[in-house]
């Protein structure tokens, strides 16, 4: 008998007829002689109803009191799957991240799992329950407060439930079928991938493919959890999350992400002495800004560099005040925030072997005119920043150049 | 400094505005030199909103679940109104049943509070806070698991709470401001009562006054827990409900309460023989239906006996069938049903030292030729049933026969 954990995200469960669609699916898995162990996230607009309330009360609103607020919509959508699946004579338990042992750190808004009480789930598995896990929060270990696991975090729920099981499978059902070597809506012919490892879907979900919370892909990979990306609207075969093997070093490339949440500043002229540069960075990320594609370029005369840096839109204009006021301070020149670019990424295990492949991506940029404005690499991923204009352009390109389509 | 807890209902918090209002006088309550801890139900129309989609889901939703479903609703409120306190610049930490150590027994949907970690919610007022507690909910004994207290329940959890913490007043703020002498809505010059005892408002609550749940009038007089009611709309003094003393001894009726829920059956020639009544009541009791007056009268020939009684109006169909199904089985005559009824009824303490209260409202019903159909007493209440078109004659005829009314 296998052991699959299930995870149903906000607009699986956004309404009552989504509801009884997902009981139906899990009771037919348990009928299928499985047990099952569902998280549900918030039905699909709840978490942004309670974040407007909040924001209507106060403009920086306490962050434990957030972590309590938030927490009931998993709580109420747990409730329901679990009493619908009992009206389909299938016996169900709803049950709190509290009443499921996942003790979280102290840190709320986005804290992390600390262990899972395996023991208590297994005994309502083990009497015939299915059980449905309330996604996305915990209780802190020192004070009992209720914790939340950030944006996303019934997906690492779901993952760290099934790590603490030891499941056979972790099923991620969400509202589309698996994991693209492109976004569909960009590249036409853009093609399901069957298989895809942790290492490049992490890659994946940080460089802006929002399909799984990339925590939940490291538990993953930590603990060796098979994670299948799925519809619920479907229930189509969808992407295998898993461990590298041989078949994947040889595919060059599995994916290519875009992510227009880019800005980026340039601080001019800055000495070119020790230091200098964990000024500027310490400055940005004791703001927790975070910084990603960083050039720098040195002067002609050697004397005086230039530095440039992404970092998310959102933070732009607080990273911008922060740079012109340390400029003052480090006899820097001028500050330029350009809020109009983009990152275009490939992916792929298999570029760890094949050397060319970042050339082959910059030559594909430049045959259609687009200027590269910066350049970062990772041993499994390119990555370009340019102009948000040629966005969608870059992505189709990239994805003919590497032959990702469907025939 | 003295120890206020304050209880607020749904149409108190019932919108982003009201919950504005609320915090301010919270805070104001606190800056005025006392510890305050507040008690919050749901924002008016949630519970009915989670409990339509549970009914959508499955006819009989399982009470576990429905628990879970239904304590959300407080958890919001009480987060959003700590929220606003905060942003007011007042120290407040919102606190879950379970956080507050509610413990109560295991009977879902109606559990009862068996214990209160009074000493975790005084540290935090120690430290400062405002404590405001999610009402209606606890988590059970045994299991842990998430249960509530039934309808009305945070008037309990606020009493309760007080009664815990030796608290020097429980105020109950709702949306009308205080105890009438009758229904305002039925008496033009009902009088807003400045005192009452806790047995003339557990009569009142039983006899269809929906202002305090009944639970709590019986926790406030067990403990002596000072309670006012009163209006957080207007913040005008209140209604004490206190211990008895001589002073309302001297009145003979302190108010007047109306109830249309009621249905009337009727069982005909019954045979006058020890065990019979006990098979009806049995009948209907095993059913978890609540009867209220009795009569019968025994026949000419003193061989069969008529037995009425009345239920609640909701559940007089099922009463009903149940009663015909068992007139067959002990040989009885016909069963006849009435939901055209209503009770009024008196109430004061006064009444128990003063006899011919009862004959002067059996007189008073007749001058005005209202018929009464049954009657049931207790030391300090007299409950007449007529027919439901004379309820709000009979009840301003009572008022003004009393002179309960303003000049």
């Amino acid at each position: 008998m296998a052991l699959v954990v299930q995870k149903y995200g906000g607009t699986s469960v956004g309404s009552v007829e989504r509801i009884e669609i997902v009981a139906q699916h899990i009771k037919e898995t348990k009928d299928k002689g499985n047990n099952v162990v569902a998280i549900v996230s918030a039905m699909a607009g709840e978490t942004d109803r309670l974040i407007k309330l909040a924001k209507e009360l106060s403009n920086n609103p306490s962050e434990r009191e957030m972590d309590l607020l938030l927490s009931s919509g998993e709580r109420v959508s747990s409730s329901l799957v679990a009493i619908k699946i009992n009206e389909l004579g299938q016996k169900a338990m709803a049950m709190t991240g509290r009443q499921c042992g996942m003790v979280t750190d102290e840190v709320h808004t986005k804290a992390r799992i600390k262990s899972i009480d395996a023991d208590k789930i297994m005994n309502y598995v083990n009497d015939g329950y299915v059980v449905i896990i309330a996604g996305f929060q915990g209780i802190s270990e020192k004070t009992g407060d209720v914790t939340t696991l950030g944006r996303g975090g019934s997906d690492t729920t779901a993952v760290a439930v099934a790590a603490a099981l030891n499941a056979d499978v972790c099923e991620i059902y969400t509202d589309v079928d698996g994991i693209y070597t492109a976004d569909p809506r960009i590249v036409k012919n853009a093609r399901k991938l069957d298989r895809i490892s942790y290492s490049e879907m992490m890659e994946l979900a940080s460089l802006g493919a929002k399909v799984l919370q990339i925590r939940s892909v490291e538990f993953g990979m930590k603990y060796n959890v098979p994670i299948m990306v799925l519809s619920s609207f479907t229930f189509n075969k969808g992407t295998l999350v898993t461990k590298e093997d041989e078949n994947m070093e040889k595919i060059l490339v599995s994916g290519i992400a875009q992510d227009k949440n880019q800005a980026r500043l340039k601080i001019n002229s800055v000495k070119d002495e020790p230091g200098i540069a964990s000024k500027i960075f310490n400055t940005i990320a004791s703001n927790n800004i975070n910084v990603d594609v960083i050039v720098q370029n040195v002067s002609d005369d050697g004397r005086t560099t230039d530095i440039s840096f992404t970092v998310p839109r959102d933070d732009a204009e607080k990273a911008y005040e922060l740079l012109r006021n340390l400029a003052k301070n480090i006899d820097a020149g001028d500050v330029t925030l350009n809020k109009d670019v983009a990152k275009v990424s490939i992916v792929g295990v298999g570029m760890r072997s094949h050397p060319g492949v970042a050339a082959k991506m910059f030559d594909s940029l430049a045959n259609e005119g687009i200027n590269i404005r910066a350049i970062s690499t990772s041993e499994i991923k390119v990555s370009c920043l340019i102009d948000e204009k040629y966005t969608e352009l870059a992505v189709r390109t990239l994805h003919d150049s590497f032959n990702l389509g469907n025939e």
